[in-house]
């Protein structure tokens, strides 16, 4: 459940702009059960033109607790309302363990302030539904997705915060393109 | 549910040796409803003429996770057989959120190897019974009984690794007196 | 000695695009009395139309050795070509305690591979040459030179990863400007 | 420079007494050439009837900075009067680099309180006088010396907090033997 590696395969390169002509994918909808920290359902239809991080974790993933949402806590203080954060909490294991009533405790003990979506499964256990349609390799998992919404970032484990607060400039800075 | 100070009150002095002749309480029985990482119950009784440290702990107390666990988790490893470790579950607030299914996954995620029981109630919801026997402030607290089944230490909150591992030896080098 | 405080007032925001048609101050030539880990001098001139990261430290400046350099090392890994690191040994105090032959061994110690200058004194004591053309307010502080040879940030103490990231992001897509 | 592995070979057992029967060396005289936080010289043979705590470092050895020093402090602000801690600076390379005016300079950003002696050399270069005489495998190794003079811990590298502890708390509570 620790975080491992990390790919870039598909991260923009640091140094050099990233190449809008390139293929992205379109970020799959988000399929959620249960929204906390929003009074209303969130959808990435209704984010578009904006820049969106996804902090995918697990609450008893320790490699989450102590490096993925701090690290996404550090972009909604340092971006504010240029990036909207979003956490996603994609339980694949021990499903009776973390529930969304032990979620709502652990989001108020550490202080997770920005919406955090409860990955929605189609059947009791194994991957959920988002988890599955980004193909994410594990917990912490952080995706990132342009104005344009396509996936720019879905990046399994540590990704330090140089290379974050580059790709989240680029991807602010970028003007929405047809899709 | 975060740590915060600590009382040394009932602490021994790290410069010289803890007098043998003061009177300390008798730590009471413990009142745990389950265990983990024990194929039987445990019972201070069982464990007479033993150095024995408990971590009270809640697995979604942050302050839990990054000093009181690790510290229990250090000491079970520089001290070994000489010291009996247990961790304790004092669940006090969202007690729906911190189950024992939950505290299971969470041990088994934060790799915790020594025995941990749940703390019991005598009703649902409030504060435990063997946390209300001990007067615990919060969680963390660090609990250390002497080979005479006495409180030695009572501490609520961070406890330097330097100040633990000499009350430890002092404690490790006392022979048992009649209580 | 330590660091302290973060002025952004000359910072780039990080949410919107930098604004290139504002006026930024040219960046003062370095006067650099020696350099390590670079067999020639090297001048801003010679760099135009590159990124150029300086981090200005002393060598016993805590707050240096702990964030600062730590800081420009991995802002040299993870952008590589495309920004120009270097060290400004910037000796404002403790004149004697941190001679060229004691940064050498500094430098060899902490594994400090970008080339680092010597800012020169043009009288023994006091402020040098290039600390007092920056204005800079103490160590560490973190300057960053856009294509065009522009001060584009100017921070004394911590910044964040994150921060930074975004602002060299930035400056590494920009296009020279005629200045 | 850095600091490697930890040899427990003359190390204490924590879990057990020490066996004051055991043969011990007598810690050698201190070669000291200049001290430093303290208005006059200090030899061991002054200092008979304490617990000492030598930490051996030289100011450029990052391992010394991060870890060996931190830890002297904790020592002394832990225990006070009961352990007498001493710094040795033990210069066994960059000679040039790490003087007397270097080490004063370094001692005052850092912040360290304790006396501290330079490590005397009979001829320039080469492993210092009292380096030699522990045969210390190189820096930070923390020397731990009873009521007696003996020496009872001699440990190059890391060497943890609790362990620490118990180790000290041991010595202070030993009555001195006749040697």
């Amino acid at each position: 459940m620790g975080s491992r590696t990390f790919d870039f395969a598909s991260a923009p390169s640091y140094g050099t702009p990233m190449d809008v002509a390139r293929e992205f994918t379109t970020a799959p909808p988000l399929a959620v059960s249960q929204w906390f920290n929003s009074n209303t359902d969130i959808s990435l239809a209704d984010l578009a033109g904006q820049v969106v991080a996804i902090e995918a974790f697990q609450m008893l993933c320790p490699g989450c607790v102590s490096n993925g949402l701090p690290q996404a806590q550090r972009i909604n203080s340092t971006f504010g309302r240029d990036v909207t954060v979003l956490g996603l909490h994609t339980v694949f294991e021990h499903h009776d363990a973390m529930t969304p009533i032990s979620l709502e405790a652990f989001l108020y003990e550490y202080r997770i302030g920005f919406p955090v979506g409860v990955d929605a499964h189609d059947q009791p256990g194994g991957t959920p539904i988002t988890m599955a349609r980004y193909q994410l390799r594990g917990t912490p998992s952080l995706i990132l997705i342009d104005r344009s919404g396509r996936i720019r970032l879905n990046a399994f484990g540590h990704v330090d915060d140089l290379a974050v607060g580059a790709s989240l400039a680029r991807l602010i800075d970028e003007q929405p393109v047809a899709v």
